[in-house]
């Protein structure tokens, strides 16, 4: 089993003084309050007492992408071809995640957890920051039968545990999740519809822009998708959700974000379908969900239904319905913030300010 | 008159067709596309073409503070003091803002609109930041006359004017406002109600977090303030409006915002003190409104209102309550983001995807 600790809550009293000894009105910075309280509860971590001083360090990225067979239904406005041509681009840097992690200086890294065709060599070497950690070319069509079979499982979580570990061990103290996937919206909607027994109207919507035909087909394939689920097996193992409905990059997110929680490192989750993968590490160890931080805020009713499943209340809403990691990069200045106040702002007594 | 001119909307189909061309779905960049073309509509004003590359240069942030005499009646959360000891933290680099500034990068300016006991010379030495202009020593209890006289106004504007010129003429192309003063809230409500006719329970907030006997008197002063308007001065005349009610800070706010316009620049317009500078300027000409990105949106109930009227919609909902340029400085690497796609993004055809 893995040891993913609780936080040690008893620091967040002195953390409350802390913060509220600073020159400000009481809770006058909102939600970069509580930012700024769960980064230092994940950072006092280990030490013998409340941290004075929290970090941002080697923030990084690590994009996965992945192909699924059912987007061969035509429920997606592209064809999985794309997705290659994406992690292409990835690899070019022309994506709009390449631009918000420049603009954001964060670290890249870009992953082939499954796309149907793999990279040549001369593509591969486009970039140093690619990995090959293929599971297979796209999972099968999850409204026919399984996402993948136990052993592509284990080993989408060991390659995903890996890749995090490096990073971390590297020095990056914040992990940040993105993906990519033709038709991985569907594998979402399931595993939300499967976890929260909510009707698929509410588990699915219209993904990057499809039209009301290909919505009505989308819902049905995930309503089939989620009827072969045995549901004792849903309820109890985490892992039989996974093989059923889960993208390869969703499984190998799953093991970064425990590899990041084992570590002790908090994981910026982006929007839907990374939160589908939170979702799935928290059921594996509810411990996991304090070293989250939600990005952004779909629109979109499933990605709010499953943000409360988790309790989650992102940082942004700015109506993206991209991926690619785009909510959790446009989110990291605001953790840099939450840091900087943290560490450098004057108390009351030492500005002699007299509220 | 000033010359501000209305942007060339003539330039937005192929403005559009740029941000159209990029690797992502229609529109999935939701808010940021809308932030890109009103950036890159602003920033091809006097260009023979649509800008293909635009920028953020020396984005600068100016705090100005000043004190109202309104304060008195013990309706803020602290006394006038807080406002000279709040300008000393600023001249220390310990408050909020100081940190957000350096978190993302911004430069910041300080400026002494009318605090009550103006600063030593050895204080004025704490920093190369700060600017003297004051308009009086606080100003007069709105509940009561008039803020302050008409020459006092042309001056405000002037000051405003002249520091944002100059910031503008180093090489600033993105102007960050802030604000400081023990009471300012007050005056913010008395110009939304003066100018939106709505009463005062819709006009009046509890400010940084006020006591609810105090929030009745509060009421009842903005009530007093208001009443003693001429209805028809308040319709025709902004300046008349700033002479009543406004605070020596916002005055010199709406100077620096008419100047931003002038010179062509953008102007990010922080919470409820700043929004109400941001009123007024678009009263003295509506032409402004085309340069002006809101911040952040505060859950006060008077500032969706006053952001209604300017048919705003800010980028950020974090729970802010502080005021000084915060919700600016925090959305600032947003600005940044959206100029990272419009200018490096890939297009469909540069980058080989097929949809």
């Amino acid at each position: 089993m893995l040891t993913i600790k609780s936080l040690n809550k008893s620091y967040l009293p002195e953390i409350q003084q802390v913060i509220d000894s600073k020159t400000k009105p009481l809770g006058a910075l909102g939600q970069l309050e509580a930012l700024a309280k769960q980064l230092t509860l994940i950072q006092s971590q280990g030490c013998e007492s409340v941290a004075k001083h929290i970090s941002i360090l080697k923030p990084t990225m690590i994009v996965f992408a992945g192909d699924h067979q059912i987007a061969q239904q035509n429920i997606s406005i592209a064809p999985s071809d794309v997705t290659r041509q994406m992690v292409l681009n990835f690899l070019h840097g022309g994506a709009a995640i390449n631009c918000f992690c420049r603009s954001n200086q964060v670290d890249m890294k870009v992953v082939d957890a499954g796309i149907i065709s793999p990279l040549n060599e001369e593509e591969k070497s486009l970039s140093n920051s690619f990995y090959e950690q293929r599971l297979g070319a796209g999972i099968n069509d999850i409204s026919i039968k399984s996402a993948m079979d136990e052993s592509q499982v284990k080993q989408g979580l060991t390659y995903g545990k890996k890749i995090a570990s490096d990073v971390i061990n590297k020095g990056c103290n914040i992990l940040l999740l993105g993906e990519m996937g033709i038709g991985n919206t569907s594998s979402a909607s399931s595993l939300l519809m499967a976890y929260s027994q909510k009707s698929v109207d509410e588990c699915v919507g219209n993904g990057t822009g499809i039209n009301s035909a290909q919505l009505t087909v989308k819902k049905q394939l995930i309503e089939k998708a989620v009827a072969r689920l045995i549901p004792a097996n849903v309820l109890s193992e985490p892992l039989y959700v996974l093989k059923e409905l889960a993208g390869f990059e969703v499984v190998q997110m799953v093991g970064a974000i425990l590899a990041a929680a084992e570590h002790g490192i908090a994981v910026l989750i982006d929007g839907f379908i990374v939160t589908s993968a939170a979702l799935v590490a928290v059921k594996i160890n509810p411990n996991v969900r304090e070293y989250l931080i939600f990005a952004h805020q779909s629109n979109e009713n499933a990605h709010q239904l499953m943000l409360a499943m988790l309790e989650a209340k992102p940082l942004l809403n700015l109506d993206l319905r991209l991926g690619e990691g785009t909510g959790a990069a446009l989110a990291l200045p605001l953790l840099r913030a939450a840091t900087s106040f943290y560490n450098d702002m004057a108390s009351f007594e030492s500005a002699g300010v007299t509220v």
